[in-house]
């Protein structure tokens, strides 16, 4: 059963809402890592990686919402239960308790290559299946790509 | 270890620290089911309760936030990993899959009920440890109970 | 039949909606009131004061919105028809015609002490039933008990 | 005794006082019989009436607030106490307890039809005494019809 | 020469011209009089009056823009030049000096009356010449009138 | 059928409804009259016109808001289909392709002559039928010959 | 004749132009039919769908003026006359006189599934000829089939 | 009488006082003028110079507005009657009746020209006297010979 | 003598009002040191501590007003002198001149420590006296230790 | 020591740094003293002046701040410790204890003129070291003598 | 050295970091000949052209961050030095001194046109390197060819 | 030739002129060097450098605009090309490629001296030429005096 008739074809609508569902959770998995960040830092940068921190908190919020609604639109449940992230999230654990700032960074560098990685596979894989699809995609690696570097140029030395 | 000198004895940090973990993982686990009921939900009152339910996510993201960080400023560490939320969260599981408007109200009065009911719990548990904590558990009551109520009304016939 | 499954007992429950009900009509009552001497206000602190009996009139409306809304959280029906606020109020009858300043603030001086000492009353006998009831009357009081001191200073000579 | 000197001749300003002041009465009770349903109410439609009626709430509110201050600028002392409401206003009683959506909705479609029907004869009755009262309640009057025609086709089957 | 085709015939034009015209200068005049006031005031209700003399002048000038515009969309010339006003104003002349806070609430008390006399004349005047020209004196009245009042309840003892 | 009980008698909402429709048909024609210029034009002035062209945009797009509700408060169905624009507009045709900005002013003072020239007769038709209304056919002609002015004065040599 | 000098060649300008101008069509009679709809809306969801219709207007009405401005930026002139959306709209006819909800939602349905195919067609024939015109049509279907989901999920039972 | 203990001693606070006065006339006057060329314009950069002139109107008025103030502040009384801008301003007369765009600006370049000449005499004068005053005047020039320019570069062939 | 009547018994007055001056004085004092900081600060993290030195300004402030405003509000005169903060500030001296941020850093944390440690101690004292001073010094608790958490983590290695 | 490389010459900078050092005490004591009658009033005037006495201490706060970081960057480390305004400040002491509108306007008057004084003193001074702090200190002069006026103007019989 | 691990392979970083760089130089350039122009300008349209060169301004600046950044995240030092647009910039030079209207609009269409096409060869050039960096200039030229159809459309006889 | 009549003789035009260009260029280098290191920043404070080099370009490009409309306004033609700067530019070279936060920092330091040095002379010049111009330059050096001090701060050990 499905809530709407999809404004695609069987195979490319099985396509682009695998590729969407898989990015919802990775991003949802991204926010609740780049909080638990926010919350346990420590150090010299404790102020200023605070706050960039619930930047990342905000994109990922922003873009797995308008991940999720493509798959709805898709005519495709989307999935963002917290077992569904337990079970299928692309990124690396983030270690429990305090955290200092220089981790944190390198945590979030790590976590960002991961699901970078992810995402330019799917950008590959969704453009014939859906434009629209990939066109968003490639949005959000943008983004994703600029938050990277500013952690990453963050713990360069 | 612990980042800051708390201003609680040992005992009392205990007792508010505890609540206020619990508390966390119940609100993200809200925030996210709230979420997944946003995007599958279908039926005459979709458009109203679609935008109702992203006022629950924000009042659950937003004070996840503020219990968090007074656990923080307690000197204990939160912890709102997604596996944490999985093995811990007082919220009912939510079906996975397109759900009807009818349903997902149920559902949300299930998950408010369940969240108050250990909320007041709380409340009573840190009033002789922690005046500062406990108040904050009871503004989050007042906001669970209204929202509750809302939901309750909408479902009654 | 209630609209909603109280988040407390049935005792609880009929202590916490009485102190609301009965707070319920008092703010509507002082809302009307401000309002009248708002319209029928003259002297050379007319400007003035106009401005200021609607900051009455703000602060009567918002709480009675938020104590109206407790009440039905509570599963108990909120009443704030006419007929009920001129049966049940607490405030003293306001004068008809127009009204000079010094006597429209001697009559706000004489409503705010007559609500401040009801919602006293009524802070102390809903704390046992249900703290997030008290804490709403607290904040209450606060702001009643500011706004009473202002119109004393400006009678104060 | 009066405030001030009357730009009107006295029995146009009367003819003009005794339209303002039955509509400030009528206004008054309607914003209380709005914000009784908004607080009772219950059904599917809960959320979308329970803000529909907080514009009710609004309008009778701001417009009581101009039509006060017309009957002060001339002359004419306007009485909005609660005494006055329930002995001369002409909305039709509201009943008590919890209220289903389908009947709340039915009830502010006759309060309209009664305000409605006085205030355009009142239109009738001010335009020779004085055009600046009859052109407020013209425009009082479009409000009030809209919000009418909305509640109306929310209602039909 | 005419700016445009006229949406009036030559006498309604000139009926309506006419009344523009003259309301423009009183409204010009009532700005540079308030303006006046606000900055000779002093006396124990300076700061009220001084601000309350600021809503008169943008009350004022808002209006003259409007006036001289409805002129211009009639093809009719508007002159807003000091030596007109000085010429031709219906505002009372303004003592030159500091001046007491009740004088100035009286000398606008005055300069009120001089104008909303003129002005009700006027729409009587346009009524049968253009609906619209009438219905914005109609609108400035409203204004002017309850502007009036309250500076007569500040000077009422 | 009808949606809603009107607060009008049958030939006076009929007078009324039939002056509010050919007011919507021509205002919805005079938007896209006003967008087409808007896009096609060029000459000297593009930037000062393409935007002055915007604000008619704005104008006949709100007053068709209110014109169709209004008609719907009075249980009148609105139509404002392409097909019956296409049928029933008073605005003259507007020519295709690139369009000289002398060229576009012209046109849009002849649209604004046409459309005032009939609501001027609907002002007259409608006051003894419905108050209200006729009202909001002045308002609009406000502003339909303030912003017919302008454009004359553009284009007067 | 054309005012600009295009940024592309002959044959890859009339593709994307044609392309442009029929999508420039579609979305201004959705625009009608959309303000139709939400004028002769009733049934239980009116004020729900009401508002949910004029998001569908503004949709619209932006992405219209996107495509008719990038159409002149390639040197196309853009057509949004009455006449040319009568004669060329690939919109469905919407039945005239009052629309119960559960029947408008339906027909925004069709109305977003006739849209959207034509569209999507475009996006594959644009895309050799100006992939900036062809990354337009993408953002343009992204939103289009974001609101058909939502009125799809409304209807569905 | 002054209605205040001056920071001046006499003869400076003369200096200073008649600088700031025949200001103050000045700049009424220009605000005049600007509103008046504003309301008679006409020519083919019409829109461009209705806005441009109402730039003038709002420098005018809020420099007036500090100049006023600061003659308040030395002790000295501001006269800004009609009466007295007609008896002694120094901008140039401007015309009566319809202007067209390339005279209104020629006016107002003279305008600017009186005035910026007459001020940075004032400069000069009260430098010795009070260096509060003299600041003020050449933020004034600053604000000044920016319009001239725009005016000047406006009508350069 | 007193200016209002207070709501509170002598007894009852005394012990919230001396809670109330003491932490009034407190939090003058801790704004002073705060912006003593922020001016005089150097080190790596200048910026970042710079702004953040400003949030505690804005706090203790904006807490110092409610503060002593609701000691008025309990008919007690509440002291803010520099003298009296002088002689009974509870915050610890802060040494003059250049100050490198750790040492900022460090400064500020001691101080949140001795203003906690007091706050606390009166909001024990203040509990069976007046519930509403208690409520607000259980608030500001809440935002120092936020604030003291903060600082803390920053100087954590 | 210094943390900069200061912009001036050793006398140069001293002449200013003591300048901008009395001024910054100055101006923190007045904003106390406005607190503290902002606190501590009672009278007819009360609304009026409390509202007054805060535009001081936003007046002061600010330029405490402007003057404090001029300072920092002529290299002199600015002190705003509470024990360095007690010994230094020129404000005259304020009476403890409630204060009539008649004498807190009166005591601001005297304070108005001991900084107005003692800041005119330091223009003079500071005008061959560094023109940058010496129209810092005449803008600051144009400021408190404005509110000086206001002050004496309210007071003035 | 690099600040960053790249999310491209070498090739793919060097095509679309020399893109980058190249498209980073084109639009500085712009913004400061558009800026030059903006200064510079006279002639009859000078209030619009100096108010559109501004918008050209702010979409170079925009988006030169954006490019520049967009390198940055590729591992790419982006330049955009003075000596490095002066030695490789592909717009034109613009002719010093004062310029009137037409003449500058000519200027900016004729860099429009330089920058536009070299976009579009890179927009070629990167798609098959990276689809983040080819959307971001699809989106560019978007931006690019709209201002450049204005600016045409405005010289345009 | 000149565009517009200088309000200086031609000496003093050509001293004012002569220091506004030279600042102009100074100011856009300035801009153009802040953005560089903005672009090309790492290390541990990139994020907090980053932001504060934005607030560098804001205020290097407000004030070029006002200086080089200064000079427009005396009749001098502005030159901000980049030819121009690249010319006459007294600001530092600022090396290419990535650079550390330290680095960074410290070549910002070396720039604002340069030009705070060669505008403090401009002050010394301007001031018997053009008053105006020298008052623009003053409160311009206020401003880079303050970010110089911050950067200094900075980077003080």
């Amino acid at each position: 059963m499905t809530v709407i008739d999809s404004p695609l074809p069987d195979k490319e609508r099985e396509i682009a809402g695998s590729a969407l569902q898989a990015t919802l959770v990775d991003l949802l998995d991204l926010s609740l890592v780049a909080k638990q960040a926010h919350w346990n830092l420590y150090g010299p940068r404790f102020r200023s990686i605070h706050l960039q921190l619930d930047e990342v908190v905000t994109t990922a919020r922003d873009y797995a919402d308008v991940v999720a609604e493509r798959a709805a639109a898709l005519g495709v449940s989307p999935d963002g239960r917290t077992t569904t992230i337990t079970a299928t999230s692309g990124v690396p654990a983030f270690a429990p308790g305090w955290t200092k700032d220089v981790d944190a960074v390198e945590a979030l560098v790590r976590a960002f290559a991961a699901v970078i990685g992810r995402v330019r596979e799917r950008i590959e894989e969704t453009g014939p299946a859906d434009a629209v699809t990939q066109d968003l995609l490639i949005g959000l690696t943008a983004d994703l790509e600029k938050q990277s570097w500013m952690f990453q140029a963050e713990n360069r030395r």
